[in-house]
């Protein structure tokens, strides 16, 4: 197949094109490179199947068409993916992931491309009132600008998917974990020690309950819908698992041979908007074969040894525009 | 209360308007007047407590706060209202109900506007599979722009209100009728039977199941509505009945004395993402209190009286940007 992937440059997106040209299809990544890291394409380009597009999703929808013409599916990954931080800028969550996937979508039906795959979470979910959570779960009420315009991005696809005839999948996702990991709570904990190994802070009491997926599971299940011909459908990924932010921590400090002295800021949850509570049912995608290989603590230890084992992102300049 | 109300000069904000003025309120009215009418704000421009801001909300979002200032509430309904000709201008849908949503959101968050009141659609629930649909209903999927906007207004609003303490109301109407209707089917069989009176074309097959509010009764909940405080609230708005197009389209020529030869252009929706069958379960609004004055026929009669006096609405050029 020929398939378009955005965010190519990213933790999710570089993954997704590494297996697709490692199972022989031909992609075309799109990247701005504002988070994205060329590091993560360093495999890539050296393939022949593989082209890059350094474009601006926001800026530069009208070259979309071109893009996409001929290919077999689009795998929207590009987004704004922080959920922490959307107060600082409100209208970040508003252009990176609603504008945004609306010119994707555009593209997608001026070029006539058959499926599109999109990145949502299980935030859209809010503070579920059903845990496990499934994917038809009872109409829920948004908590986060972050799941708010991921909601958005999904309502849109649904839309085109039945007024243009496109197949469309969503994944809502848990925390995704492992190699080329470039921000969340292990990263926080890991530039926490690197100053200091005998402190550290945790956001909140500690208590919220969290899931992680290892970021090949992600990719596998990816992989596996890809083919998919005709309508919308929707699957929750994750591990049908659940940790505390202290085992997670605790996991993290033992790989690491620490033993810090930790702190906590209070509260039950580590900011506004943050879900105490995230565990996704799955057996919609574990029905069709689908089953993660690694378990949230291997998940996590994963993770840890990559950043380990790649400190420049530990190092580097966070951009928060 | 200083209430602020978006498309004060639509269908349902010039009449919210003069509710608000007759209750004691000061209200602050803006609309770009693109499909608003001045006609509907004669009664409004008299009254001392009324004041016109002629804006473009999706390119005068600066302006937002300083209008906003000192207000109780901002009542936000303007809104590109037509749920049929979103393929005509994909763009529409997410510029006029998303985009402006956003904008007016800031200017409530930087204003300190303590409540927002929105004008969401029983669209949002694509195909219920829960009919009545409650407004808990199991996470639907989109089949409208129209539908999928709203969805992403509302995801955004409660975002606002987790993250900036605002207490925000979300009403999910079914068609509203009445004075000051300007479109829909009524007025589209109503051009027909103008034309000529011996013919009528149905849109589908006549056997889509509808439902459809007197605007008096939907402004009466929004009034009820406007002092609370605290959270993010949603309720459904509609009569607890249905009715056929066929049915409607029945009441219509009784009320004016007419029998055409009826042709349908089959299917058994009127275009694409229209909805077979809308029936909202009101049991939220009803326990607080609100009942709807008129039936679904008195709704679709009241508008017929309407538009046979006001013929200006039936010849007026439509604005289809």
């Amino acid at each position: 197949m020929k398939v378009v992937v955005t965010g190519a440059a990213g933790f999710i997106g570089s993954s997704t094109t590494d297996a697709l040209l490692a199972a022989g299809h031909q992609v075309v990544g799109i990247d701005n490179f504002s988070t994205g890291s060329v590091r993560f394409l360093e495999r890539a380009v050296g393939e022949p199947g593989f082209r890059l597009a350094t474009l601006d999703l926001l800026e530069s929808g009208d070259a979309l068409p071109d893009l996409f013409r001929g290919a077999d599916a689009v795998i929207h990954l590009a987004a704004n993916a922080d959920v922490r931080f959307g107060w600082n800028t409100p209208d970040r969550d508003l252009k990176q992931n609603i504008v945004v996937t609306h010119n994707v979508l555009e593209g997608v039906r001026v070029a006539g491309v058959p499926r599109l795959l999109f990145s949502s979470t299980g935030s859209v979910y809010g503070e579920a009132t059903v845990i496990p959570t499934p994917e038809d779960c009872p109409f829920p009420i948004q908590t986060s600008l972050y799941g708010a315009s991921k909601l958005a991005g999904e309502g849109l696809i649904a839309a085109y998917a039945e007024g243009c005839g496109i197949t469309t999948t969503v994944f809502r996702f848990v925390s995704i974990m492992g190699a080329r990991y470039t921000h969340g709570h292990v990263v926080d904990f890991m530039r926490q020690l690197n100053e200091d190994p005998t402190k550290l802070t945790i956001l909140g009491d500690g208590k919220q309950r969290k899931s992680y997926l290892d970021v090949t599971d992600c990719v596998a299940a990816i992989l596996d819908r890809l083919p998919r011909t005709g309508g919308h459908e929707v699957y929750n990924l994750g591990v049908e698992d659940y940790c505390t932010v202290d085992q997670s921590a605790g996991w993290i400090c033992e790989r690491l041979g620490l033993r810090p002295d930790v702190t906590y800021t209070g509260g039950d949850r580590g900011w506004i908007g943050d879900n105490p509570f995230i565990y996704l049912a799955t057996a919609k995608m574990r029905a069709i074969g689908w089953e993660p290989a690694y378990t949230i603590r291997q998940a996590v230890e994963r993770t840890v040894d990559y950043l380990s084992n790649n400190t420049w992102i530990l190092t580097r300049q966070e951009v928060r525009t």
